[in-house]
């Protein structure tokens, strides 16, 4: 059918009956205005300008109609690619480029990080192949391709996420015979990592990319928080250099990046964009035709206007992330300022402030637990050595019922056959960790914080 | 993760330090305001008025900002879950039970049709399985399945669309051992059939639906032209019933409705819904948390505020699809005055009138062809009596040439092992129809049927 659409530029007078398409003077719509931040030069801190003063915070506006704007309702509404319309991957495009500035890449609108993510994962697994994540990940992507028969491979991770000698040493010593087909695709958050919080360093990234040429894989780079990384001092502000994205090195075209704006804009945006080969492009534009279709045109009017001279262009976007890390920056501060006199001084958990993103891996220090063992053996056939999956389960019941919610490490461990991979070092005996986040209201924090530090007390004197 | 949701209710003061949701303050956007037709009494024919007076037609506008409107911005920009903000649920509920009363059924939203069909398919079929279908059908959604291993089995269709008799037979005839497990789904567009127009009477809907019972198959009912139904001497206006769909037979909960905006609002919406049993809804909700997540926001915002007092609400919705119904009916009309006094005339083409939907399917009269053949041994292996799918190639490639864009039934043929099912009638023996549209520009309809008449002229005189 695409052939045909395209035999319509045969002739220059070529009359079409073929489509069923709505003609636009059908459409019941023929306005759409947004109000938004406003990011000109003097607001000098768009973000705390904006949420601190409510509605009488500096903003800007941007309209759109029929036939006006940088992207008219009569082009946006109709059915278009699934690549997203021309004006709205240029906009993408340019972004892209001006922090990254990829070699020789091509964009592909998606749905948000969800969506992206998981067509990367239909387009590049078959049914038993094996991919590779860090060993605790986010358990609604990492669940998405094991209908598709996928299996995941954990690689280990320490403060500073995905560890290389590790990715190494499984790749090397792979067995094709016993094992299947080598692992062909690597699916990592390098920036504050979900659950974990870890940053990878750039020289982790370097090695890891040097790892994919050798062992020939794909890098699926998911990073919807890139724009939060954090400085050391809090200090560099308009200066702050962002870390290079794996696919700012990519020479081969082997990384699939893929981008959210669900953490610097909002969850119900529901857009993102995958950048990769164009070869991978044209794969994932046949998958879109063949499952969600084109993106909705509202999202791609906003982000076209937003993007552009219209609306904040990719100058004022900058300026607002900018002033987002910040932002985010100062909670974290305070939530481990807190976290560091409620529940550090107990003794009994600790945290490494993250780098980047809006979660902290508080580590429970349950081997001095008076009734933690390490020398358990389990009758359900786990490897275990400890009861550390037991004595944490405990503790997350105990929080709720001290009216704090937390994530346990247990639901971020990437689903796999536990069996086949590190059967001497099993990951049950290192669950005791807490995904905390400083992403809520602030003014929360220090309860939530009190709470939890008097039932770490309470669980550890194994009272109550 | 969800179970831990669920958890925060626990007790009344809980706080949360469970999820990387950003704070409502930190969206930059707090305004959105929509420009609509109006609907209101006074306007008597609310879609002529519309596209008749461009910027002077009347309209009505709403606004939602950060906490006021149906569905603000702070509920509708944060994540939520798979199946659409509760306001949206029920204004589709809401719309559903208006035209289809279902005895208990769930609304799912979808990203619009394609992505509604595509989860059925990825729902209901394991490989292997086999799934019943128009022979003729809209190939961007029947390729669709195929990655994931459905076959297609093609039910012969005549002017009056699917024939019971033949899913009967097929239905009857089928053997487990040979064939595999007998089909479990039959997908279909009742209304306006894409590509043949048809329209499924009120008798052969309810001898499918007691099929289905007695087969134990779920019908997946694919109604974009729903709102497109037409009356037979276009007089009936405000009093028009639209036919009863399948859903609102549906005692058993085997129907799965497949609803969409794109023919009545615009195909840029990306937003429509599954109406199905609880059931199925869960196995939606869990497909859409692993792969395009929850609906986007302005959607969301645009269809609540629409279908509510704000906006249309439901009895507008209805003048607004009531007198769109007309205005296709009106197209449709000079479509067809048009086809016959420029194309039935020559004698060498002719076509029904639709009684729904966009599409008119022309009937070549290819036998009428002094080249036409019905004693062909085919040497690729096909079972075809006839050179139809020759001639209809070469008639194609002569309407291009004639500046013409149509499209030709062959690529509407249901993918399927054609040796497998009616070897005897191969449906390439019936590839001599082209579906025409008459949804796009009226002034074009008449030179383009003008030109499509004189190439028919030329190729059955065997000239040029």
């Amino acid at each position: 059918m695409k052939a045909i659409w395209r035999l319509t530029r045969r002739k220059a007078d070529m009359i079409s009956l073929a489509n069923g398409d709505p003609h636009f003077t059908l459409y019941p719509i023929r306005k759409l205005e947004f109000e938004v931040a406003s990011v000109e030069d003097g607001v000098l801190d768009p973000v705390s300008s904006w949420r601190g003063a409510g509605a009488s915070a500096p903003s800007q506006s941007f309209t759109t109609t029929t036939h006006s704007g940088t992207l008219p309702l009569k082009a946006a509404m109709q059915y278009s690619a699934g690549a997203g319309l021309p004006d709205t991957q240029r906009v993408v495009t340019d972004l892209t480029n001006f922090y990254h500035s990829p070699p020789d890449h091509v964009v592909t609108l998606t749905l948000g990080n969800g969506d992206g993510v998981s067509k990367c994962f239909r387009l590049l697994g078959e049914p038993g192949d094996h991919f590779l994540t860090d060993e605790f990940s986010f358990s609604s992507l990492t669940n998405a391709p094991l209908s598709h028969g996928i299996n995941w491979v954990p690689v280990k991770i320490d403060n500073g996420g995905l560890v290389p000698e590790e990715l190494e040493r499984i790749l090397s010593n792979w067995n094709e015979e016993q094992q299947g087909r080598r692992p062909h695709v690597l699916y990592t958050v390098p920036c504050g990592q979900n659950p974990t919080g870890c940053t990878l360093s750039v020289e982790r990234r370097r090695k890891i990319y040097a790892l994919a040429q050798r062992f020939d894989f794909i890098i699926i780079e998911d990073d919807p928080y890139y724009y939060l990384q954090y400085d050391a001092d809090g200090n560099e502000g308009e200066t702050f250099k962002f870390m290079p994205s794996f696919l700012s090195i990519d020479v081969d075209g082997r990384v699939m990046r893929v981008d959210s704006l669900s953490k610097v804009m909002a969850p119900g945006m529901r857009l993102g964009w995958i950048t990769s080969s164009a070869l991978f492009h044209d794969h994932l534009v046949t998958l879109v035709d063949s499952s969600t279709h084109h993106p909705h045109a509202f999202g791609q009017v906003f982000l076209t206007e937003m993007l552009s001279s219209s609306g904040w262009n990719i100058s004022g976007f900058d300026r607002w992330v900018r002033s987002l890390r910040k932002e985010y920056q100062r909670r974290r501060d305070y939530f481990l300022r807190t976290f560091y006199q409620e529940v550090s001084r107990t003794g009994l958990a600790s945290a490494n402030a993250p780098e980047a993103g809006m979660f902290v891996w508080m580590k429970v220090h349950i081997d001095k637990h008076p009734r933690y063992r390490s020398d358990v053996q389990h009758t359900n056939g786990s490897k275990a050595k400890t009861n550390v999956e037991e004595l944490m389960e405990e503790l997350f019941e105990r929080i709720l019922d001290g009216g704090v919610v937390v994530m346990p490490a247990s639901i971020f461990v990437a689903p796999s056959d536990l069996n086949k991979f590190d059967s001497d070092d099993p990951i049950q005996d290192r669950l005791n960790f807490l995904r905390l986040t400083f992403a809520g209201q602030e003014e929360t924090m220090q309860p939530a914080l009190a709470r939890l530090a008097q039932v770490l007390k309470e669980f550890f004197a194994d009272t109550k």
